[in-house]
Protein backbone atom coordinates (compact mmCIF):
# COMPACT_ATOMS: atom_id res chain seq x y z
CA UNK A 1 0.00 0.00 0.00
CA UNK A 2 1.36 3.40 -0.85
CA UNK A 3 1.38 5.46 2.71
CA UNK A 4 3.12 8.10 0.62
CA UNK A 5 0.84 10.80 0.23
CA UNK A 6 1.32 14.74 -0.29
CA UNK A 7 -1.86 15.34 2.51
CA UNK A 8 -2.44 12.54 4.57
CA UNK A 9 -6.08 12.10 6.41
CA UNK A 10 -6.26 11.23 9.73
CA UNK A 11 -9.00 9.85 12.02
CA UNK A 12 -8.87 10.30 15.48
CA UNK A 13 -10.87 8.77 18.29
CA UNK A 14 -10.35 7.96 22.15
CA UNK A 15 -12.33 6.38 24.91
CA UNK A 16 -12.48 9.45 27.22
CA UNK A 17 -14.75 11.51 25.17
CA UNK A 18 -13.77 14.67 22.64
CA UNK A 19 -12.98 17.48 25.04
CA UNK A 20 -10.52 15.47 27.04
CA UNK A 21 -7.03 16.93 27.27
CA UNK A 22 -5.60 13.80 25.29
CA UNK A 23 -7.31 13.77 22.25
CA UNK A 24 -6.26 17.78 21.50
CA UNK A 25 -2.60 16.81 22.35
CA UNK A 26 -3.22 14.17 19.37
CA UNK A 27 -5.24 16.34 17.13
CA UNK A 28 -2.52 19.36 17.62
CA UNK A 29 0.23 16.54 16.34
CA UNK A 30 -1.93 14.95 13.50
CA UNK A 31 -2.62 18.54 12.23
CA UNK A 32 0.80 18.92 11.57
CA UNK A 33 1.02 15.72 9.05
CA UNK A 34 -2.58 16.55 7.12
CA UNK A 35 -5.69 16.79 7.49
CA UNK A 36 -8.17 15.33 10.68
CA UNK A 37 -10.79 13.94 10.98
CA UNK A 38 -12.01 13.66 15.00
CA UNK A 39 -14.96 10.71 15.61
CA UNK A 40 -14.52 10.70 19.54
CA UNK A 41 -17.42 9.67 22.30
CA UNK A 42 -19.80 12.72 23.45
CA UNK A 43 -19.03 11.21 27.41
CA UNK A 44 -16.02 9.37 28.74
CA UNK A 45 -16.01 5.69 27.53
CA UNK A 46 -13.23 4.05 29.47
CA UNK A 47 -13.32 -0.12 30.10
CA UNK A 48 -15.60 -0.15 26.66
CA UNK A 49 -13.50 -2.87 25.27
CA UNK A 50 -14.78 -3.17 21.30
CA UNK A 51 -18.18 -2.62 22.97
CA UNK A 52 -20.88 -1.77 20.19
CA UNK A 53 -24.13 -0.54 20.17
CA UNK A 54 -26.94 -2.57 19.41
CA UNK A 55 -30.73 -2.00 19.82
CA UNK A 56 -30.46 1.82 20.10
CA UNK A 57 -29.41 4.52 17.83
CA UNK A 58 -26.39 6.12 17.37
CA UNK A 59 -26.46 10.05 17.19
CA UNK A 60 -23.19 12.45 16.25
CA UNK A 61 -23.07 15.85 16.20
CA UNK A 62 -20.53 18.38 14.45
CA UNK A 63 -18.50 20.37 17.01
CA UNK A 64 -16.02 21.95 14.82
CA UNK A 65 -15.68 22.18 11.50
CA UNK A 66 -12.76 23.48 9.44
CA UNK A 67 -10.73 23.06 6.51
CA UNK A 68 -8.16 21.41 7.92
CA UNK A 69 -10.35 19.54 10.82
CA UNK A 70 -14.16 18.49 11.41
CA UNK A 71 -14.32 17.13 15.44
CA UNK A 72 -17.59 14.54 15.60
CA UNK A 73 -19.11 13.86 19.08
CA UNK A 74 -20.77 10.49 18.83
CA UNK A 75 -23.18 9.53 21.24
CA UNK A 76 -21.68 5.85 21.67
CA UNK A 77 -18.81 3.56 22.37
CA UNK A 78 -15.50 4.38 20.90
CA UNK A 79 -15.57 1.33 18.40
CA UNK A 80 -19.38 2.78 17.60
CA UNK A 81 -16.99 6.10 16.97
CA UNK A 82 -14.50 4.24 14.27
CA UNK A 83 -17.12 2.71 12.75
CA UNK A 84 -19.66 5.62 12.38
CA UNK A 85 -16.59 7.62 11.15
CA UNK A 86 -16.15 4.87 8.46
CA UNK A 87 -19.75 3.94 7.45
CA UNK A 88 -21.01 7.87 7.28
CA UNK A 89 -18.65 10.50 8.81
CA UNK A 90 -15.90 10.42 6.59
CA UNK A 91 -18.17 10.89 3.53
CA UNK A 92 -16.48 8.29 1.51
CA UNK A 93 -12.65 9.50 2.15
CA UNK A 94 -10.17 6.88 3.30
CA UNK A 95 -7.79 7.96 6.02
CA UNK A 96 -4.52 6.57 5.70
CA UNK A 97 -3.73 6.33 9.51
CA UNK A 98 -5.96 5.86 12.56
CA UNK A 99 -4.42 7.16 15.66
CA UNK A 100 -7.02 7.02 19.26
CA UNK A 101 -6.44 8.30 22.58
CA UNK A 102 -4.01 9.41 23.92
CA UNK A 103 -5.67 7.74 26.75
CA UNK A 104 -5.14 9.15 30.53
CA UNK A 105 -3.99 6.24 31.78
CA UNK A 106 -1.85 2.96 30.43
CA UNK A 107 -3.60 0.19 28.63
CA UNK A 108 -0.89 -2.62 29.12
CA UNK A 109 -0.78 -5.80 30.03
CA UNK A 110 -3.68 -8.74 29.20
CA UNK A 111 -5.77 -5.65 30.78
CA UNK A 112 -5.36 -4.30 27.77
CA UNK A 113 -8.70 -6.41 26.66
CA UNK A 114 -10.92 -3.85 28.38
CA UNK A 115 -9.30 -1.01 26.56
CA UNK A 116 -12.05 1.24 24.69
CA UNK A 117 -8.87 2.85 23.40
CA UNK A 118 -8.09 -0.27 21.86
CA UNK A 119 -11.31 -0.86 20.92
CA UNK A 120 -11.36 1.96 18.32
CA UNK A 121 -7.77 1.16 16.92
CA UNK A 122 -9.29 -2.72 16.00
CA UNK A 123 -11.80 -0.74 13.65
CA UNK A 124 -8.68 0.51 11.48
CA UNK A 125 -7.42 -2.40 11.62
CA UNK A 126 -11.03 -4.35 10.08
CA UNK A 127 -10.93 -1.54 7.72
CA UNK A 128 -7.19 -2.10 6.76
CA UNK A 129 -6.17 1.18 7.50
CA UNK A 130 -2.75 1.55 9.26
CA UNK A 131 -4.22 1.90 13.44
CA UNK A 132 -2.37 3.04 16.52
CA UNK A 133 -3.21 3.32 19.86
CA UNK A 134 -1.65 5.73 22.10
CA UNK A 135 -1.87 5.65 26.14
CA UNK A 136 -0.04 7.42 29.01
CA UNK A 137 0.63 7.02 32.56
CA UNK A 138 -1.06 9.48 34.13
CA UNK A 139 -4.91 8.76 34.98
CA UNK A 140 -5.83 12.87 35.59
CA UNK A 141 -7.87 14.79 33.96
CA UNK A 142 -4.96 17.18 33.94
CA UNK A 143 -2.74 15.19 32.73
CA UNK A 144 0.31 16.97 30.55
CA UNK A 145 1.05 15.00 27.68
CA UNK A 146 4.14 17.47 26.72
CA UNK A 147 6.86 15.22 27.13
CA UNK A 148 4.37 12.33 24.97
CA UNK A 149 4.47 14.45 21.69
CA UNK A 150 8.15 13.56 20.77
CA UNK A 151 7.65 9.80 20.97
CA UNK A 152 3.83 10.04 19.28
CA UNK A 153 5.38 12.17 16.58
CA UNK A 154 8.14 9.49 15.65
CA UNK A 155 5.56 6.68 15.75
CA UNK A 156 2.79 8.24 13.71
CA UNK A 157 5.35 9.63 10.85
CA UNK A 158 7.24 6.16 11.04
CA UNK A 159 3.56 4.58 10.26
CA UNK A 160 2.64 6.92 7.96
CA UNK A 161 5.68 6.87 5.26
CA UNK A 162 6.23 2.82 5.39
CA UNK A 163 3.04 1.27 6.65
CA UNK A 164 2.21 -1.68 9.45
CA UNK A 165 2.34 -5.12 8.55
CA UNK A 166 -0.39 -6.71 7.15
CA UNK A 167 -3.07 -7.91 10.12
CA UNK A 168 -1.26 -6.32 12.75
CA UNK A 169 -2.57 -2.21 14.37
CA UNK A 170 -0.15 -1.00 17.08
CA UNK A 171 -0.70 -0.54 20.96
CA UNK A 172 2.01 2.13 22.46
CA UNK A 173 2.17 2.68 25.92
CA UNK A 174 4.69 6.06 27.30
CA UNK A 175 5.72 6.84 30.69
CA UNK A 176 5.73 9.37 32.77
CA UNK A 177 9.24 9.90 34.39
CA UNK A 178 11.47 12.73 34.67
CA UNK A 179 13.36 14.21 31.80
CA UNK A 180 11.29 11.59 29.39
CA UNK A 181 10.90 7.98 27.76
CA UNK A 182 15.01 6.71 27.67
CA UNK A 183 13.69 5.11 24.50
CA UNK A 184 11.30 2.66 22.48
CA UNK A 185 11.24 -1.09 22.97
CA UNK A 186 8.42 -3.27 20.91
CA UNK A 187 7.13 -5.59 23.29
CA UNK A 188 4.77 -8.12 24.14
CA UNK A 189 1.57 -7.50 26.10
CA UNK A 190 2.27 -9.22 30.22
CA UNK A 191 0.41 -11.86 31.46
CA UNK A 192 -1.42 -11.49 34.55
CA UNK A 193 -4.58 -10.89 36.20
CA UNK A 194 -6.49 -8.71 38.22
CA UNK A 195 -6.82 -9.22 41.90
CA UNK A 196 -8.83 -7.94 44.59
CA UNK A 197 -11.16 -6.71 42.34
CA UNK A 198 -13.89 -4.91 44.09
CA UNK A 199 -14.04 -3.04 47.17
CA UNK A 200 -18.05 -3.82 48.78
CA UNK A 201 -20.00 -0.87 50.72
CA UNK A 202 -23.41 -1.39 52.38
CA UNK A 203 -25.33 1.73 51.45
CA UNK A 204 -27.78 3.69 53.98
CA UNK A 205 -30.76 1.22 53.91
CA UNK A 206 -27.89 -1.98 54.46
CA UNK A 207 -27.91 -3.42 51.28
CA UNK A 208 -24.36 -4.04 49.42
CA UNK A 209 -22.55 -2.56 46.29
CA UNK A 210 -19.38 -2.85 44.88
CA UNK A 211 -16.88 -0.64 43.47
CA UNK A 212 -14.44 -1.79 40.81
CA UNK A 213 -10.48 -1.44 42.20
CA UNK A 214 -7.86 -3.86 42.50
CA UNK A 215 -4.21 -4.30 41.43
CA UNK A 216 -2.93 -6.29 38.26
CA UNK A 217 -0.51 -8.93 39.08
CA UNK A 218 1.76 -10.14 36.70
CA UNK A 219 2.73 -14.35 35.93
CA UNK A 220 6.17 -13.15 35.82
CA UNK A 221 7.83 -9.42 36.86
CA UNK A 222 11.31 -10.70 35.25
CA UNK A 223 9.82 -11.10 31.40
CA UNK A 224 11.94 -8.98 29.64
CA UNK A 225 9.71 -9.54 26.68
CA UNK A 226 6.93 -7.88 28.31
CA UNK A 227 5.47 -3.88 27.69
CA UNK A 228 5.28 -3.32 31.78
CA UNK A 229 8.81 -4.68 32.36
CA UNK A 230 10.24 -1.91 30.20
CA UNK A 231 7.49 0.80 30.97
CA UNK A 232 8.38 0.54 34.49
CA UNK A 233 12.14 1.03 33.43
CA UNK A 234 10.92 4.18 31.28
CA UNK A 235 11.03 3.08 27.95
CA UNK A 236 7.94 3.50 25.48
CA UNK A 237 6.48 -0.18 24.80
CA UNK A 238 4.89 -0.89 21.41
CA UNK A 239 2.72 -3.98 21.58
CA UNK A 240 2.07 -5.57 17.61
CA UNK A 241 -1.74 -6.39 18.51
CA UNK A 242 -4.32 -8.87 16.19
CA UNK A 243 -7.96 -9.02 16.15
CA UNK A 244 -8.21 -12.43 15.74
CA UNK A 245 -8.42 -14.48 19.21
CA UNK A 246 -8.09 -17.96 17.81
CA UNK A 247 -4.81 -19.68 19.64
CA UNK A 248 -3.34 -21.28 16.73
CA UNK A 249 -1.07 -23.72 19.19
CA UNK A 250 -4.35 -25.15 20.91
CA UNK A 251 -5.89 -26.47 17.64
CA UNK A 252 -3.89 -29.76 17.67
CA UNK A 253 -4.34 -30.39 21.50
CA UNK A 254 -8.57 -29.74 21.12
CA UNK A 255 -9.26 -31.46 18.35
CA UNK A 256 -7.24 -33.76 20.34
CA UNK A 257 -9.60 -33.22 23.15
CA UNK A 258 -13.42 -32.90 21.81
CA UNK A 259 -13.56 -34.22 17.93
CA UNK A 260 -14.76 -37.30 17.09
CA UNK A 261 -15.82 -38.90 20.14
CA UNK B 1 -4.84 -29.69 37.03
CA UNK B 2 -7.51 -32.26 39.09
CA UNK B 3 -10.92 -31.84 37.29
CA UNK B 4 -12.17 -34.85 38.25
CA UNK B 5 -14.55 -34.18 41.05
CA UNK B 6 -17.36 -36.04 43.04
CA UNK B 7 -19.75 -32.89 42.84
CA UNK B 8 -18.61 -30.02 40.10
CA UNK B 9 -19.38 -26.24 41.01
CA UNK B 10 -20.42 -24.70 37.74
CA UNK B 11 -20.18 -20.59 37.21
CA UNK B 12 -22.62 -19.71 34.72
CA UNK B 13 -22.69 -16.51 32.98
CA UNK B 14 -24.40 -14.78 29.69
CA UNK B 15 -24.77 -11.89 28.20
CA UNK B 16 -28.44 -11.93 27.07
CA UNK B 17 -29.48 -11.66 30.90
CA UNK B 18 -30.47 -14.16 33.65
CA UNK B 19 -33.86 -14.41 32.66
CA UNK B 20 -33.22 -15.37 28.25
CA UNK B 21 -34.20 -18.56 27.50
CA UNK B 22 -30.57 -19.89 26.45
CA UNK B 23 -29.13 -19.17 29.85
CA UNK B 24 -31.89 -21.43 31.50
CA UNK B 25 -31.16 -24.23 29.42
CA UNK B 26 -27.89 -24.26 29.90
CA UNK B 27 -28.53 -24.05 33.19
CA UNK B 28 -30.69 -27.24 33.23
CA UNK B 29 -27.36 -28.94 31.74
CA UNK B 30 -25.32 -28.18 34.24
CA UNK B 31 -27.69 -29.10 36.95
CA UNK B 32 -27.30 -32.64 35.90
CA UNK B 33 -23.41 -32.27 36.33
CA UNK B 34 -22.89 -30.53 39.50
CA UNK B 35 -24.03 -27.50 41.58
CA UNK B 36 -24.43 -24.36 40.04
CA UNK B 37 -24.31 -20.49 40.74
CA UNK B 38 -25.76 -18.24 37.86
CA UNK B 39 -24.31 -14.83 37.99
CA UNK B 40 -25.59 -13.13 34.56
CA UNK B 41 -26.51 -9.66 33.83
CA UNK B 42 -29.72 -8.12 34.98
CA UNK B 43 -30.81 -6.56 31.82
CA UNK B 44 -29.56 -7.55 28.09
CA UNK B 45 -25.90 -6.69 27.33
CA UNK B 46 -25.43 -8.15 23.80
CA UNK B 47 -22.12 -6.60 21.90
CA UNK B 48 -20.55 -5.68 24.97
CA UNK B 49 -17.46 -7.29 24.49
CA UNK B 50 -15.30 -7.64 27.43
CA UNK B 51 -16.71 -4.22 28.36
CA UNK B 52 -16.50 -3.24 32.31
CA UNK B 53 -18.47 -1.20 34.48
CA UNK B 54 -15.41 1.78 35.97
CA UNK B 55 -16.71 4.77 37.64
CA UNK B 56 -19.98 3.55 39.48
CA UNK B 57 -20.38 0.82 41.55
CA UNK B 58 -22.25 -2.80 41.17
CA UNK B 59 -25.24 -4.29 42.24
CA UNK B 60 -26.28 -8.03 42.79
CA UNK B 61 -29.76 -9.53 43.42
CA UNK B 62 -29.76 -13.06 44.91
CA UNK B 63 -33.36 -14.10 42.69
CA UNK B 64 -32.72 -17.59 43.46
CA UNK B 65 -31.11 -19.65 46.22
CA UNK B 66 -31.25 -23.08 46.71
CA UNK B 67 -28.63 -26.16 47.48
CA UNK B 68 -27.87 -26.97 43.81
CA UNK B 69 -28.64 -23.48 42.34
CA UNK B 70 -27.77 -19.91 43.05
CA UNK B 71 -28.89 -17.08 40.84
CA UNK B 72 -27.47 -13.57 40.76
CA UNK B 73 -28.78 -10.93 38.70
CA UNK B 74 -25.80 -7.90 38.41
CA UNK B 75 -26.20 -4.23 37.29
CA UNK B 76 -23.25 -4.71 34.69
CA UNK B 77 -21.43 -6.35 32.17
CA UNK B 78 -20.93 -10.18 31.14
CA UNK B 79 -17.45 -9.45 32.44
CA UNK B 80 -18.61 -7.69 35.48
CA UNK B 81 -20.73 -10.77 35.95
CA UNK B 82 -18.02 -12.88 36.42
CA UNK B 83 -15.34 -10.68 37.83
CA UNK B 84 -17.78 -10.16 40.84
CA UNK B 85 -18.36 -13.71 40.71
CA UNK B 86 -15.28 -14.60 41.22
CA UNK B 87 -14.26 -11.97 43.34
CA UNK B 88 -17.61 -11.75 45.59
CA UNK B 89 -20.98 -14.07 45.01
CA UNK B 90 -18.89 -17.21 45.19
CA UNK B 91 -17.68 -16.69 48.65
CA UNK B 92 -14.39 -17.95 48.11
CA UNK B 93 -15.65 -21.26 46.45
CA UNK B 94 -13.54 -21.86 43.31
CA UNK B 95 -15.81 -23.09 40.11
CA UNK B 96 -14.75 -26.34 38.72
CA UNK B 97 -16.08 -24.37 35.21
CA UNK B 98 -17.13 -21.37 33.64
CA UNK B 99 -19.94 -21.89 30.66
CA UNK B 100 -21.24 -18.99 29.57
CA UNK B 101 -24.52 -18.30 26.97
CA UNK B 102 -26.01 -20.20 25.45
CA UNK B 103 -26.49 -16.99 23.32
CA UNK B 104 -29.01 -16.05 21.12
CA UNK B 105 -27.42 -15.74 17.68
CA UNK B 106 -23.58 -16.90 16.14
CA UNK B 107 -20.44 -15.23 18.21
CA UNK B 108 -18.03 -16.49 15.16
CA UNK B 109 -15.43 -15.37 12.78
CA UNK B 110 -13.64 -12.33 14.35
CA UNK B 111 -16.86 -10.47 15.15
CA UNK B 112 -16.56 -12.48 18.22
CA UNK B 113 -14.06 -9.86 19.33
CA UNK B 114 -18.10 -7.99 20.04
CA UNK B 115 -19.36 -10.73 21.84
CA UNK B 116 -20.31 -10.08 25.70
CA UNK B 117 -20.60 -13.46 25.71
CA UNK B 118 -17.01 -14.14 25.63
CA UNK B 119 -16.61 -11.09 27.38
CA UNK B 120 -17.51 -13.40 30.26
CA UNK B 121 -15.77 -16.49 29.26
CA UNK B 122 -12.13 -14.54 29.47
CA UNK B 123 -12.20 -13.46 32.76
CA UNK B 124 -12.69 -17.78 33.52
CA UNK B 125 -9.31 -17.62 31.73
CA UNK B 126 -7.64 -14.62 33.86
CA UNK B 127 -8.82 -17.16 36.70
CA UNK B 128 -7.23 -20.20 35.41
CA UNK B 129 -10.49 -22.21 35.19
CA UNK B 130 -11.73 -24.13 31.94
CA UNK B 131 -14.04 -21.76 30.88
CA UNK B 132 -16.82 -21.59 27.21
CA UNK B 133 -18.55 -20.01 25.42
CA UNK B 134 -21.80 -21.56 23.51
CA UNK B 135 -23.93 -19.58 20.96
CA UNK B 136 -27.07 -20.76 18.59
CA UNK B 137 -27.87 -19.63 15.22
CA UNK B 138 -31.41 -18.23 16.77
CA UNK B 139 -31.17 -14.50 17.20
CA UNK B 140 -34.87 -14.50 18.97
CA UNK B 141 -35.89 -14.83 22.09
CA UNK B 142 -38.28 -17.52 21.99
CA UNK B 143 -35.49 -20.15 20.15
CA UNK B 144 -35.54 -23.44 20.75
CA UNK B 145 -32.33 -25.00 22.33
CA UNK B 146 -33.44 -28.60 22.03
CA UNK B 147 -30.64 -29.47 19.37
CA UNK B 148 -28.15 -27.87 20.86
CA UNK B 149 -28.39 -29.49 24.38
CA UNK B 150 -26.51 -32.83 22.79
CA UNK B 151 -23.33 -31.01 22.30
CA UNK B 152 -23.01 -28.75 24.67
CA UNK B 153 -23.75 -31.48 27.28
CA UNK B 154 -20.44 -33.44 25.60
CA UNK B 155 -18.07 -30.61 25.29
CA UNK B 156 -19.41 -29.93 28.64
CA UNK B 157 -18.22 -33.43 30.19
CA UNK B 158 -15.34 -33.63 28.25
CA UNK B 159 -14.15 -30.33 29.50
CA UNK B 160 -14.80 -31.16 33.14
CA UNK B 161 -13.30 -34.44 33.32
CA UNK B 162 -10.00 -33.23 31.09
CA UNK B 163 -10.11 -29.96 31.45
CA UNK B 164 -8.14 -27.65 28.88
CA UNK B 165 -5.09 -26.77 27.37
CA UNK B 166 -3.66 -23.76 29.65
CA UNK B 167 -3.79 -19.88 28.62
CA UNK B 168 -7.00 -21.15 26.47
CA UNK B 169 -10.57 -20.88 26.52
CA UNK B 170 -13.73 -22.68 23.86
CA UNK B 171 -16.03 -20.54 21.48
CA UNK B 172 -18.10 -23.05 20.27
CA UNK B 173 -21.23 -22.33 18.37
CA UNK B 174 -23.82 -24.13 17.64
CA UNK B 175 -26.07 -24.59 13.78
CA UNK B 176 -29.57 -24.74 13.59
CA UNK B 177 -30.48 -27.38 11.27
CA UNK B 178 -33.26 -30.03 10.46
CA UNK B 179 -31.85 -33.00 12.21
CA UNK B 180 -29.14 -31.26 14.27
CA UNK B 181 -25.79 -30.50 13.52
CA UNK B 182 -23.59 -33.41 11.60
CA UNK B 183 -20.28 -33.69 14.30
CA UNK B 184 -18.04 -30.98 15.64
CA UNK B 185 -15.12 -29.53 14.06
CA UNK B 186 -11.84 -27.50 15.89
CA UNK B 187 -12.11 -24.53 13.64
CA UNK B 188 -10.02 -20.78 13.53
CA UNK B 189 -11.92 -17.58 13.08
CA UNK B 190 -13.19 -16.86 9.83
CA UNK B 191 -11.33 -13.82 8.90
CA UNK B 192 -14.03 -10.80 7.53
CA UNK B 193 -15.35 -7.51 7.95
CA UNK B 194 -18.30 -6.19 8.41
CA UNK B 195 -19.63 -3.28 5.55
CA UNK B 196 -22.49 -1.53 5.40
CA UNK B 197 -22.91 -1.04 9.14
CA UNK B 198 -25.57 1.50 9.78
CA UNK B 199 -28.79 2.48 8.50
CA UNK B 200 -29.54 6.64 8.30
CA UNK B 201 -32.59 7.53 8.93
CA UNK B 202 -34.03 11.06 9.60
CA UNK B 203 -35.84 11.79 12.79
CA UNK B 204 -39.43 14.12 13.16
CA UNK B 205 -37.17 17.22 13.38
CA UNK B 206 -34.58 16.83 10.51
CA UNK B 207 -31.69 15.50 12.67
CA UNK B 208 -30.07 12.02 11.33
CA UNK B 209 -29.90 9.14 13.50
CA UNK B 210 -27.74 6.11 12.84
CA UNK B 211 -29.08 2.12 13.50
CA UNK B 212 -26.58 -0.80 13.60
CA UNK B 213 -26.92 -3.07 10.63
CA UNK B 214 -24.56 -4.54 8.02
CA UNK B 215 -23.50 -7.37 6.51
CA UNK B 216 -19.95 -9.92 7.43
CA UNK B 217 -17.66 -10.12 4.69
CA UNK B 218 -15.49 -12.96 4.41
CA UNK B 219 -11.87 -12.67 3.36
CA UNK B 220 -12.41 -16.09 2.35
CA UNK B 221 -15.28 -17.76 2.29
CA UNK B 222 -13.15 -21.47 1.22
CA UNK B 223 -10.96 -20.78 4.28
CA UNK B 224 -12.09 -25.12 5.47
CA UNK B 225 -9.97 -24.41 8.61
CA UNK B 226 -12.80 -21.65 9.67
CA UNK B 227 -15.87 -21.79 11.89
CA UNK B 228 -18.22 -20.07 9.63
CA UNK B 229 -17.35 -22.38 6.91
CA UNK B 230 -18.21 -25.47 9.13
CA UNK B 231 -21.22 -24.05 10.77
CA UNK B 232 -22.69 -23.06 7.05
CA UNK B 233 -22.13 -26.73 6.21
CA UNK B 234 -24.24 -28.08 9.90
CA UNK B 235 -21.20 -28.46 12.25
CA UNK B 236 -20.93 -27.57 15.67
CA UNK B 237 -17.77 -25.36 15.75
CA UNK B 238 -15.45 -25.03 18.73
CA UNK B 239 -12.74 -22.30 18.53
CA UNK B 240 -9.65 -21.94 20.89
CA UNK B 241 -9.48 -18.43 22.05
CA UNK B 242 -6.65 -16.63 23.91
CA UNK B 243 -6.69 -13.32 26.13
CA UNK B 244 -3.54 -12.15 24.93
CA UNK B 245 -3.80 -9.31 21.84
CA UNK B 246 -0.02 -9.85 20.87
CA UNK B 247 0.54 -10.32 17.11
CA UNK B 248 3.82 -12.68 18.16
CA UNK B 249 5.03 -13.19 13.86
CA UNK B 250 5.02 -9.01 13.72
CA UNK B 251 7.29 -8.80 16.50
CA UNK B 252 10.60 -8.34 14.06
CA UNK B 253 8.92 -6.47 11.27
CA UNK B 254 7.77 -3.80 14.11
CA UNK B 255 10.67 -3.73 15.77
CA UNK B 256 12.65 -3.35 11.98
CA UNK B 257 10.22 -0.32 11.91
CA UNK B 258 10.02 1.44 14.62
CA UNK B 259 13.01 0.57 17.34
CA UNK B 260 16.19 2.87 16.93
CA UNK B 261 16.09 5.39 15.01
Amino acid sequence: MNTTVSTPLILICNDDGYQAGGIKALTAIAREMGRVVVAAPQLPQSGMSSAITVGSPLRAHQVQAGKGLEVYAVSGTPADCAKLAFNELLGGRRPHLLVSGINHGYNAGNSAIYSGTMGAVFEGLFHDVPSIGFSFDDYTPEADFGSCLPWVRQVMRQVLECGLPHGVCLNVNIPRCSGGPKGLKVTTAAAGRWVSEYERRTDPYGQPYYWMTGTFERNDPQDDSSDLYWLDRGWVSVTPCRADQTCREALQATASLLEQR
